[in-house]
């Protein structure tokens, strides 16, 4: 074939041979033996719930049977219960570009927002008025935002997350999602805090749907104020403690609007007057729920090694791959990608909207291809290049192929 | 012995057939076989983490193995995720004297109070300024209450917890712990319940040291709002998610600062606007916390059958017969009890102000008696009586004697 002559549409027995050479040649591959995968099932749900990382188990019987069971109230010390919302923090932080010491777990993701919006708010410049909030979110960020605004005097304003005009002076806060839930669209997370930066303002980003599938940056960007899930593309299990990043140059003024004994400098001083502790650790609020801090912390070894630019050159490939295997396999017109093709504005999760797509989900299911619907008309498939290879890539697109054939 | 002939100071020897004689009377000593407790330690910190009961570890590592890693998202619906905090809630519910649909498990104590005194305030009549919060708090509930009353307009005044006659026709509400955390005082819940009432004013209790000891009543006293945790007497684990209680009576009007989407009425629709669940359910926040909600469910299973009204009879028996060894084995003057001898004003540990408290405790652990310690010179001694019995009371209080001998 000449360098001139238009490729042809691939052919179903090519993107089996190519998803084989594809793996073969993967660097990753091997990765996919630190996790528990049930036989027979490709997962692309990782960005809902990650899979199962092999330590988990054994680390949970442990902190069971002997750290509680045995040590009991010892462990506070001798396990190091106490420490692990700043240990586990730390070793979060190189995923997301942060360095150490700007990073605590514990509290859900929704819980986190309003620590951080409320603690953004306090830091924007008096005579501020406004938080900016993607109008597109998911829907807690809104919510949480709305709360956070209505207690602190500021008034929402849901904005086109593209558009870093709408950030001016009478900006306080902007709320972003790095990469939009449903869609799947990667949003600029360097140029919009740096838009923000010059207006004034004081960013948030929620990482949910990026962090541990390709780089953030928070540090080189200047990022002031984040927060993600644990239990997505970090694999911390279902509903595990969430994260909030304050930038080293915050935390001396971040006051929080939930400062629970955990953050106090003294917490067992147990003095009638808060006083916050120094670093991240003001972010703590209550005691740190261990079993899930602990399952987290053995769930992110996976990551011993492991570079994220890696991890999102695998992503890129996997889902250009999966749209590829989509338009050969499904008749013309069935489907319509949502997430955006070029790579700068996609994250790593393919969205796919078509008529039905509850019961076309349901029916993808049943055949072992598990993803997630999301109402109205949206497929989303999620890609964690940890676990998941080429050849699941073309067998859930085949198997979508032959819903529709 | 006639009966106008006074007792005689007890002989350590009384004390340990007492002891036995007791043991093999009480009809809840069959229950520590419902825990798996070290051998050889006697264990009177379940004021502060219980020990673990005998069915968590085979229901983590069923969750962790099956529910998260072989049905991975399936297990939101098909392993009853998804409504845990619900259930769960209705599990503890009748523990603290609350019919179903009231209480709701997630977070932390700490959050579930800010959501509880903000959502108070938003029920309280307006134009009254002031919420009345116990001197002697335990520190968060304080630290809590004025973020909450800074973000809602109130001042925190601090009053006398026995003393009703503070509440009046401006206070808005009033936090009070039912069993004080260092003294080990039962405060009067009815009667302070009624005296806010009476005044106008609503109530939210903190049963952090009360649930799983005693009887709380929340429905029969007209509760307005409580939290509490799960891993002191509730043996819920460490760190194990707290639980909210909002009264029926104000579940249409309450008004959470933490909207989550896991609040919302129609969770998946994920439309923009926040519209709470019917219910306890809009106390939810984020993505409830599964591995440590399910250890915490499975924990609840030791109270099958038991009343808390035989709990709270052998935890009176407990703390007694403990009193009367330490006066028996310990030189007179060198520790004090703190915590009220009267029944009506104890909860289930016995606090002993001493010198050098924390040297003292240090020697009872390496002795194997674990109680804890508490700033200033206080030492604290817990009594669950589903697994702590008689003759633990007498070695306890044997051991110190040794110490101070």
């Amino acid at each position: 074939m000449s360098d001139t002559t238009p490729a042809p549409t691939p052919q179903p027995a090519d993107l089996a041979d190519r998803a084989a050479a594809l793996d073969a040649a993967d660097d990753l591959a091997e990765l996919r033996e630190r996790f528990t995968l049930p036989e027979g099932v490709v997962y692309l749900d990782g960005n809902s719930l990650g899979a199962l990382p092999a330590g988990v188990a054994a680390t949970t019987a442990d902190v069971v049977a002997r750290q509680w069971g045995e040590l009991l109230i010892r462990s506070w010390d001798e396990s190091d219960w106490w420490t692990a919302p700043e240990r586990i923090g730390d070793k979060i932080a190189p995923l997301i570009g942060a360095a150490a010491g700007q990073v605590v777990v514990g509290d859900s993701t929704s819980v986190n927002l309003f620590k951080a919006l409320v603690g953004a708010a306090r830091l924007a410049e008096p005579g501020r008025t406004r938080l900016l909030v993607d109008a597109a979110t998911f829907p807690t960020d809104g919510y949480i935002a709305a709360s956070a605004a209505r207690m602190t005097g500021l008034e929402v304003v849901p904005v086109d997350p593209s558009a870093a005009r709408a950030i001016g002076e009478d900006t306080a806060v902007v709320l972003l999602n790095h990469v939009d839930y449903r869609s799947g669209r990667l949003h600029d997370l360097p140029a919009l805090t740096a838009a923000a930066r010059a207006a004034g303002a004081v960013t948030v980003w929620d990482l949910c749907h990026s962090a541990g599938a390709l780089p953030v940056g928070l540090d080189e960007h200047g990022v002031d104020l984040a927060v993600g899930c644990t239990y997505k593309y970090l694999n911390g299990g279902p509903g595990a403690p969430a994260y909030l990043y304050i930038a080293d140059r915050h935390q001396a003024a971040f006051d929080s609007p939930l400062p629970g004994w955990n953050g106090h400098a003294d917490p067992f001083a147990m003095t009638p007057e808060f006083a916050p502790a120094d670093g991240a650790r003001r972010g703590r609020v209550g005691t740190p729920d261990i079993l899930s801090m602990l399952a987290l912390e053995a769930a992110l070894d996976v990551w011993d090694g492991v570079s994220v630019e890696a991890v999102r050159a695998k992503s890129l490939a996997l889902t250009d791959f999966f749209l590829a295997c989509v338009a050969a396999y499904v008749p013309r017109g069935r489907v319509e990608p949502v997430t955006p093709a070029e790579h700068a504005h996609r994250g790593s999760q393919v969205s796919l909207r078509t008529e039905n797509a509850r019961e076309v989900m349901g029916e993808l299911i049943a055949r072992g291809v598990i993803g997630d619907f999301r109402a109205p008309d949206v497929l989303r498939f999620g890609f964690t290049p940890l676990y998941v290879g080429f050849a699941d890539a073309e067998r859930a697109a085949r198997t979508l192929g032959h819903i529709f054939g």
